[in-house]
């Protein structure tokens, strides 16, 4: 591919995120050309142009906006910053990827989704664990392309524990949101791309640390709100999701469990791990050997970059869906869906927290 | 302990689990003194005699009833000779520990548990899991009892998964009350144990295999009944138990997760393996070292006997209850508890069955 | 089976391994009929015959052979009782089958051996490792039992270590016999009976703790003597064993890794976990899927009794090979194969212990 | 650290480990300023060039060390050029950084330690494992910094299997010398990392798969030699390394277990999953809990980049041995030592290949 054939692509926000994980990912997908990489901060800017072989870098985005000839826009910052910008480039008929969270209200999402569809761009928001290489192995078992039957999928249940936020991020004046958006909205991204639209959310809550209301409506807050929250989602035709989740951990710690009405069982832990119970009947059969054998898959030892963490595979796919004119997943329009249920969760935990008598 | 303080006990149902078992338990326990063993084949009857000590075998538990000095009685059988025979050694002042399901319905469960007060015997019902080794420790930790804090146990996920039956059990007609005093009752006593009375009970049912309306109403049924249940079951002071079981396995898979309010993590994977996520600070530390470790635990290679599947440590506990004059867990009366929240499960169930169309 | 036919048995030491591994798997195979119990403790004696269904106990177990019409007698003490008692024994005809360690010298146990095959009567040495359920399945498939092959068998290492002893055992002078007659008998029995008769030994020794000369010399020790071995062991056709072994972990630790010549793996973890790496192209195959998984099994959930620790197996076989006037493995004849290697290693490690300074 | 102060550096080969994997590298690592790309196919040079910042691209190395002001040079191809272009640069006073093998021949690798220590240049061999990050927590445990006592190394024991080469590779005549120099290499630095100079070593070796002798002395080999080595390195204290590794799996295996003289156990599977057996009393501790828990550390679940698989770290120590006038590990000096071993083992798997039958 001729570098006039790639994407011309530029990333507004060269923080630690950026530069760790998403410009060496854009670095190493052949059909984008990093063209300009702009930071309020020009240092950053600078540094990131120079690592990634942007051939400029930009205090000023929307200076950029108007000096480079680009056909994408990559967004990693704030989500405030995530609307202003994108809504600009959406209305110069750039494509757009943003990393998650895309806005703070649903209402701005919805705005854009709207404004994209009517300029007919490419959107798409970075649930990088929607493209990890394992979850991918396991969305493909339970697509059935393998030649043992996974059966329909029916229960999906996720933990989803972090250390953080404790406070509000983003200079917003809700921990609660702050939360669902930093963290819970990637297992409710992969419970919509499984099972669709939900029918009912269900929260129980429980909280620790202090005299929580005061937190949620202050923004100066002295003290953390830690919180873990137990989820229940009804879908249609019976399929249900649970989600355990938290910031009341001390450590990250991802598990997802898949399980088919024929009781079979796909668990993928912590990204890396996977165990297919009932996957087939091995070959290691004979007299007298057990038939009863599950399966595990691991990346390989010298696992490197960043596919596995799935950062390389939603921009890939984001450049393909721009060079094919095709969708990728989720856009702005399909992250709605997303919103709506941690809207629906906010609503619950938040009216949960008022009950907790200050300390 | 001389003979003579021992807890004289018989056998009623000498098949093969009460053989693998129930005898070798009992025979290791040496608070027991088997005294006789009756079961309606004789030979069966003799052989388990022979094998573990009793004295003497007996055809007609009613003659071994009126012969024998006995404290207490151990029942394994199909439910109706349970109901029966608890009924009569209630009656005579018999202390009774009975294998689960101890009835088929609940209301000869609630009749025997009435009387047993009334008589002021023991009763147990023979709940392994909840004695198994591992979960002891997984138990005694989420107590308390280690130096470390577990917080607040706030939601067990469980996975249950069989392969039968999938045809009714013991000469009744309803597969799906056959499943659930066979497999679901233990998941069921395991939250009621930890959460204590339940709120509500949801249920979200997948069959497949054929007519299933046939067959729960007709007794020859000529296909299987497969089945996956998620149950959601809420419990005081906002904490869930979530349960996915079945019979359409074609494997036996038990795996228990208990998370805390404060989001650390218990898991026990098949009985045996025990991970602490969150388990204090571990001892590794040093300069660049990490400091986020889980821990393991799982019994002695070379564990052997019934104290890890808890098969000793119910019976166990029933001789100490017996000697001591205290109480065992579940007694009758608790198991009723159990048998509420099956009840509610299996109209559930029962219900969403009706609807799928026969094929 | 009538009980004319079965094998009439006694036991000779009704400590606690008796009581709780060996007379409960006696009593679980139909094939044996238990007939008394002899221990110099005359209460133990009872209770074990009470326990297992021995019509008879006794102190002296002169009297018990005197008396007793006996198949066979199972010998569970300290290696010199096993040697005079299957001495006696085997000169009446019994067949005998004894824990390990069956002698303390070599030469005991090939007078043993001689004599045994003079009277024709069956031996076996209790290696319930080799009879362990999960090492029984890792044997078929290195037998070439699966479908899948797993090619020639060529590297085995172990890891096997334990806590104790420290100091010597059965009133004898030496830490380091009493060490590997006690623990390193079983992955050295391992090795011969997969590999065969060994070419060379080598060792290599790691001490800590004190004045280890003294230990060795003097039966009165004043402190404990720990040792790590790295014993590698070359056999016919470039096969080789590693095993590392001591008395200085904290902890029970068993690891067996068979490697084939083809590079697979067959991985037992504390004899429960096994893993086959290699085994078979899974089942699981589709486009874009990941083809190599590894295999796991363990035992069931609720795996309970002596069948996986390999107590029942070992003596199953045994009265088998009684019954059907055929051979069990390792007969006394095989063990000297086993005691030459210990030997071996006994000799490099006592030279090994000398040029240790003293303190 | 402005532009000026960095280490300006050029690659040559931009094949796709070089893309892949040292290229990101270099580009995370802030000390570094990426100057050229050289490579034979200028395409590859061009684009290497562009993705990740330098400012020109060569198809003539030697243009390239002509026109560019450089501090050093990172080499990645086939041993033949790195001999050749290293030379240079040392002769140029360049520092050196080459990936394994960095030469075919020993007298070469010789040659090159010589004239780097003449001209005082930093070299370094690309030795990833010994820098990938659960290496580096494995190391530094045993390196004493935990404050629990791992007590001293004693035993290596290593599994590197693969897939390949099972043909010469880089135009040579040697199908084993291929493979130890692909694969063997990193398990041998890692033992003489840890353990120094070796004072013997042993190679028991099978082969299958057709007349292996032809195979080697004819570079147009017909079939593929496929072996599996069994490795046994005796170090001075008495302590141990073995190896299993071969070319005839069909996955790629790394697993390392490092055994101190106090029976602890450090057990690093597929360079990801590090269990640490004894390694101190954990905190779970209370009445009646079992006390011996193992402990399991893992990357992140979102692990990214190129820290875990040691590509970044072995660049930046690089980097920095340049910076600091220090070294960095293993220098072309110490790489010496691990050819030397590799000589050892290759004479004695070619002596036992002669063995071989031709079919």
């Amino acid at each position: 591919m001729s570098r006039a054939d790639k994407v011309r692509v530029a990333i507004v926000g060269c923080g630690e995120h950026a530069v760790r994980n998403l410009l060496p990912s854009i670095a190493s997908i052949g059909t984008f050309a990093l063209v300009a990489a702009a930071d309020l901060d020009m240092e950053r800017a600078t540094l990131a142009s120079n690592q990634y072989g942007a051939a400029r870098a930009y205090a000023d985005y929307q200076i950029m906006l108007d000096r480079e000839h680009l056909d994408a826009l990559v967004l990693c910052g704030p989500p405030d910053m995530h609307y202003k910008v994108a809504s600009e480039a959406i209305a110069r008929g750039l494509h757009v990827f943003v990393e998650k969270p895309p806005t703070w209200s649903t209402k701005e999402l919805h705005h854009l989704a709207v404004n994209a569809k009517e300029h007919c761009v490419v959107t798409a928001v970075g649930h990088n664990f929607r493209y990890a290489e394992p979850y991918q192995v396991m969305n493909r078992i339970v697509s059935g392309e393998g030649t043992d039957q996974f059966g329909k999928l029916v229960n999906i249940d996720m933990v989803f524990l972090s250390t953080k936020p404790r406070r509000p991020l983003w200079g917003k004046d809700s921990v609660i949101r702050s939360f669902l958006l930093a963290m819970a909205l990637h297992p409710v991204e992969i419970m919509i791309s499984q099972f669709g639209l939900p029918i009912s959310t269900t929260v129980n809550a429980h909280f620790h640390g202090g005299s929580d209301r005061q937190r949620v409506s202050s923004p100066a807050m002295e003290s953390e709100t830690m919180m873990l929250l137990m989820i229940n989602v009804l879908f249609g035709d019976r399929r249900v999701a649970t989600l355990v989740t938290g910031n009341c951990s001390d450590r990250f710690k991802i598990d997802i469990r898949f399980t088919s009405d024929s009781g079979k069982l796909l668990q993928l832990d912590d990204l890396w791990r996977l165990t297919y119970e009932g996957g087939g009947v091995s070959h290691v059969r004979g007299s007298g050997l057990p038939t009863k054998w599950s399966l595990n898959w691991t990346p390989s030892p010298l696992d490197s970059g960043h596919v596995r963490s799935g950062y390389a595979g939603e921009l890939a796919a984001f450049a393909t869906a721009v060079i094919t004119g095709g969708r990728t997943h989720p856009s702005f329009a399909e992250e709605v869906a997303v919103y709506d249920v941690v809207d629906a969760i906010e609503r619950d935990v938040a009216a949960q927290l008022m009950l907790v008598t200050p300390l």
